[in-house]
């Protein structure tokens, strides 16, 4: 059976950038699902990282510490945080005219713009520019596409998703829920050999 | 140069058990450094685990899976939560009798209490009677030991620790701060060569 991963993230998330990094080169058929962590934490009533002074601290050695590991260059973006809405809007819409391969590789692009200093991901404008796609600016505010972000975000709401990243890996219903990138290492001896 | 770990827990925590499964066989000098993670929570204002449903039903998965990975029998106790005051207290009396390794050597004990329905380690005549030193019944309730469980309390908050179990790796001010045991393996990593 093919080993699947579903991969949910929040495009303003440094760690969602991070697992980005890494979730292909895992042996599994991945799925990317960004979705709005910011309707999941208002409905769990969450508070974000940086609301809380020790945890924050934590955090930014934290990521900076990661980005080295990965040997990525990482700034945080003068407009963090940051509302993903039009950028997971473009996904969604590059996935259905395109497929996934080609909404990763734009996924992909938008989070290494966001976290090095590159054009402004919360500005449709800058998307678009960044996209590179005619049909883009219509398709990215159709209903259809506005109704698949909210079927998303409840679906990931639904699956327990409350952060970014949150990795489903398995297959359907028997699909293994991880989260956070620090889970990189179990998840890959969980695709060797569940435990 | 001595490779070194200063492992800050709290008895109540599943992950300090988990934890200590482990942090002694990473190639480092280990110091284990019980707090009361509760104050911690206080000062800071975090909700317990237990607050957040979603988060909750997650660790109850994680704690099952991540308790299988190491191998050991797992159990919730019936009085979780509970106040590790005591248990700390004792840890500390048999540290400063003793020494580190028999006080690492009594609270793997007892966390092995808590996690597979052994005796009840928040009350002090099952500590006492696991612990077995006719000095500790004294030993662990002198001003000096309370003292001291109040002074590694606010050391650890001052290091930036709020949850069970952090690391702190290397040497002195130079150590490097990890928090969580899905860290086991950027800690392996990090001993093996700073990045």
């Amino acid at each position: 059976m093919t080993k699947t991963i579903d991969f949910y993230f929040d495009f303003s998330s440094p760690y969602a950038y991070f697992g980005s990094l890494f979730v292909n080169d895992l042996g599994a058929e991945t799925t990317w699902r960004p979705y709005l962590m910011g309707a999941a934490m208002k409905q769990t009533g969450l508070p974000a990282l940086v609301e809380i002074p020790i945890k924050r601290d934590y955090a930014a050695l934290d990521i900076k510490r990661t980005a080295r590991l990965y040997e990525v260059d990482f700034s945080m973006p003068s407009y963090f945080p940051f509302m993903s809405v039009k950028v997971c809007r473009a996904f969604y819409a590059i996935e259905e005219a395109e497929g996934q391969p080609a909404a990763q590789a734009f996924a992909a692009e938008a989070m290494k713009a966001v976290w090095s200093k590159g054009p402004n991901m919360s500005d449709g404008e800058a998307i678009l520019a960044l996209a590179d796609r005619p049909y883009l600016a219509e398709a990215m505010v159709t209903q259809d596409i506005k109704d698949r972000l909210r079927t998303e975000t409840e679906a990931a709401m639904a699956r327990g998703c409350w952060g970014s990243p949150h990795f489903f890996v398995g297959e359907g219903d028997t699909a293994e829920h991880f989260w956070g990138c620090d889970k990189r290492w179990q998840i890959q001896q969980w695709l060797e050999a569940r435990w």
